[in-house]
């Protein structure tokens, strides 16, 4: 965990018992240009360690992988997941980490490697190990926030609904959806680092890339499993609109039926013909009122026999 | 079957005729540390047994398999499935079992062990069977359950429909989508205990775990059944829900019309003209009366000949 | 085709050139742990073979195969599918087979084993087929019989609604689940049986069990493509009362605005105000007709260029 | 290109450098009899080819293959696909083809054999790389067909929506569903001739078949995007049926609103209380109308605001 | 690069170390049978490059690789993708692409071609891999206006929905799948020449060839993400419209229950009945308005309490 001049890089990877970790930040096109002649890097390699890229992978090229991983990073206040390429050059005795914006993830593993370096080993799958289980242990809260948010979401369906669920549910689905697409290419990428035949790392390390790989599985599942409960949310939500609907249209039309048809009598009855004989009944008046009491109770009997009521 | 010192476990396990089976329910992190140094696991199994997981799976260490598995409860007065962590470190003749809770398969397994040793063989394969047997018939009245309030809200969506049951086909979905994400993980579990190449077990164990994995076969097809039969009928009610809106609102037209037509020539009749030469017809009330009538019956008939009636 | 005691059973089956077909109905416990005796069956098949179990299956044990297949019987009637166990033991000269209703196909396969035992061959596999193939062959007209009704309900949906048809389109939706349930688990059984690298019979027979296979295959073949047009069907008739509601909510529409418009004209003219001119225009009746119509033919107008009439 | 008689074919088939093809058009029971025992085909072929079957397929027997294959027509007037079965018995020397109707491919094949005998080469696998490449390309008219009439139907639903419209889409559906049915089989069954290890025909013939595999993928793959853009095409529809009724109801909801607030104020000034001191004012009659227009404007600023307008 | 006379291909490809690069664009039917004389290639590849095909594909020859692929070209007026082919033969040593129309990655894969020959090497997989890149990267930017156009489509439908967007959410399907079918196959052509066993190209040169398949890939995988937000899209409008619509409809339903029955208590007293003693009260008109004023109190309450209002 020494400190050492990147010319003289080409000259310390040689000695096969030290380890080179190399954190960059931001490079300029002449550190790149540096490093790639001490290391031998391909030029492919080194494009897409500086291009925004948006999908995890690795490559194995002669002698070293490229790993292009993810760091995930929770808004709570905007409620939006931002992603953050690291990429990885991984070499028998050295790990190059390229990224644009401070990471976390990796400022923790290099703490930690200073602090306990008994502990890391004298071993590059080692580091590698603590540096994606330190990225992949911060998507828990993440996936843990959405969560929260889809239960939330839920729970107001059945309960109370406001149109702002709507939106909810269309904004978790996508985030979910973004989430998904990078923890899932992470899985194959671990996926590699595990099963390929003849791997750079010692056989002993196999249990440890298992174990991101465990955790990148338990991650894409619960996705899986609140992406299903989220569409059930939505088939819920409009399957409660269609009852609702239904029930709206039912009373606006016993009402609207009950009221025209006392209206109509109402209507008869102000008709202007000289010649009306109920007019001059002396009852006439509580007959009419009492008629078309008699058809909206005809017609309430009526709604209730169908079942309207 | 009988009690020994943990100290004296790792020389028990020297013994290559002894089956020990360790059984800790709530475990302190002093006991995981010395059963830890006793037996030698990978600290990353043991953190896997200690933590909530949410997801079984088989894990092969260097002498001994670490398998997570789940009993489950159903809460019948809450309709919920709740699920209990088992986490079992397989030895070629020890059996190490870790859990939070008191779990009735693992006492009932211990208590027949007990009884019947002799029908157990001395075998670990023999009561690991006996052990995720225990665990899995228990999972088939839960499925009865489950199944029974499909086919009651199934029944429920033809005959007489009520809001709840919405709402009982959402709790439905949730909590077979729940069971079936664990039952699925456990069934590939299972499927690496019969395919490993090496097994820890005599191969004529394959037979037992071949029927256990039928088993969590079986009731992975029945949780897609009645989930499809589910989807099924949510499609049911929302086209009975369709159906009916479409009853209703040609009610409400057909109705309205005719009131509104007939209130319209009483309308016309109830103007103040001082000319108009129906209002002193000695059979103008008759003939506004008939009008209306007239009017009414060839409505009916255009809706009859338009299949509205 | 001789009958047997039970007891010689053990020293039947060591005569390779013998065949044993042993057939039992609904077996007694006692009948069962004899037959277990005399064949040495696995007792864990033995349990799959009198529990009733609803999945077929295919288990290799040693010296002889497990097979459990389903008859299946239309209730024309209930217009509903059931299903009968058939518990088959495959040895190399014999073959168990336990169910508990009379079966009609086995029955048949024996009567036509009896008449034309020159046919069969001295073949276990030879018998083995012609059972399947009759209790196959019982499929086709079950899956006709639904074929069409899915076809009489496809006609009705366009031609004239009932709401029966829905109910049809669902019960006919999980007949076909269910039948293909079955029915693809008993094509990966006989996938087995043609795959197997060392079968229990002879060579030339995988041409027969390959055209149960292949009429297992066309049957979910054809499951699946009634099932996608029952889907079909079903949107269409949603589509359908989609479009009717439109229809129907477009006339209420027009109707009321035209005949709300001129009632309003009517109801104005029907004002009790003292100083209203037009009351007393000689032309004021046909003027306020006249105002109804030209109106009513305004708003018809309106109507057609929104492109609602 | 010579004719024989059939008993004189045994001989034939021996003389390997002679190719025989009989093709046989609705064969009756002894002259399959015949062949049969002339070339010693297994019963269960001879019954495939016999019986319709729905299925294309191809098996492979001591010495020669057995395939199936469908001819497809097109009804211009019907708008219907229908299928011809076509079976194929292919030795080293032969080809056996029965069918039910006259078939265009086969004559033209048969055509083009004895006009260009010498193109077509001494080989049986040419002979059929001729008869499945004519039998294929006829689906490309069929196919064309099918996407013209979806384009038709897309076009129409964004232009203007006629009821047959819905009808088509399902037509179209339906016919697309069969034709990929046995267009995807097909593809299976030039599979198994491409890929098969030990073929009956020179390695140089791959290259031909990999032709008319090529072609049934293009099939398959434009059936399945003309059913996805029919499927999108009915979303839109029932997207737009929605958007249309919300407009619909917006507009009665509004019209009836304010109709029914105006003609409320003629009835509250249509009634008959003696003392009612608006009916003797000399601008009463303008004040009420002004009412009306005055709570008419009002309305319609309000359904402004919540943006119904 | 310098040009030579067709009839001298075939001495020149004779020689190892020389590249032909043979551009024809727009061949006539005796350029196509002069190349295929020198070249020898296969009649079936000939067809394939000068028919319209709509499918890349890769085909191995006995000697060189046959192989489609598809530039793409976005037209922004008409919102169109269009696609032109390039059928390119791939020889040891040679390299020969026909197309229809000029295509831009062809003539500036020439134009580097030309002007860094030394970059490029003497070597034609290098060069293939430059022509592939280039048509690749052209992808994009017509990548990123659809995407740009799914964002816009997205924001419009939670913020003021218009029926364009409808038309536009169908159109960009429809663009998105039309890109998706070409892109996932041009990725399989490009799987098989990374994983192909014995390549016709140097083994440093399979980074390349994982770059371009790299790109492919995240195209397709952005494809599927965008298409999935699209369809959440549409759902979301759906279920926007649903809400709406109720929304809608318990407006009208609230208002006409209110001003019926006003109007029924208006239209009560506008009867002209001669004994109605409410008529000649003095605070009779007070108390009709009142009564009306109470009854559509009393409908609010009621609304309010069903959660209506």
């Amino acid at each position: 965990d020494s400190t050492v001049e990147v010319a003289a890089i080409s000259d310390l990877i040689q000695q096969k018992d030290q380890i080179v970790w190399v954190d960059l930040q931001n490079p300029r096109a002449e550190d790149l240009a540096l490093l790639s002649d001490e290391f031998g890097f391909h030029p492919l390699a080194i494009e897409d360690a500086t291009h925004p890229h948006e999908r995890p992978k690795i490559d194995a090229y002669n002698g070293y992988y490229f790993l292009l991983f993810y760091a995930l990073r929770y808004d709570a206040a905007q409620k939006r997941i931002s992603s953050q390429q690291v990429s990885l050059f991984i070499g028998a005795n050295y790990l190059v980490c390229i990224h644009q914006d401070p990471i976390a993830a990796i400022d923790e593993t290099i703490r930690r490697w200073q602090r306990y370096e008994h502990d890391f080993g004298e071993d590059v799958a080692e580091l590698l190990y603590h540096l994606l289980d330190t990225i992949v242990d911060e998507y828990f809260p993440i996936l843990d926030a959405l969560i929260e948010r889809v239960e939330d979401v839920e729970a107001q369906i059945f309960d109370h609904f406001r149109p702002e669920s709507l939106q909810e549910i269309f904004a978790l689905k996508r985030e979910l959806l973004l989430m998904r697409k990078i923890v899932a290419s992470e899985r194959d990428v671990l996926n590699v680092l595990i099963r390929r035949e003849a791997p750079v790392y010692p056989r002993d390390m196999v249990a440890y890339f298992q174990d991101v790989y465990d955790h990148l599985i338990r991650i894409t599942d619960s996705i899986d499993t609140y992406r299903d409960l989220l569409s059930s949310a939505l088939d819920a939500f409009l399957s409660l609109q269609s009852n609702q609907l239904n029930e709206v249209v039912k009373t606006l039309t016993i009402a609207s039926i009950i009221l025209m048809s006392a209206a109509l009598i109402a209507g008869v009855y102000g008709m202007n013909f000289e010649f009306m004989p109920e007019l001059s009944w002396p009852w006439g008046y509580p007959f009419a009122l009492g008629l078309m009491a008699a058809i909206s109770l005809l017609l309430i009997a009526i709604f209730k026999r169908r079942g309207w009521l």
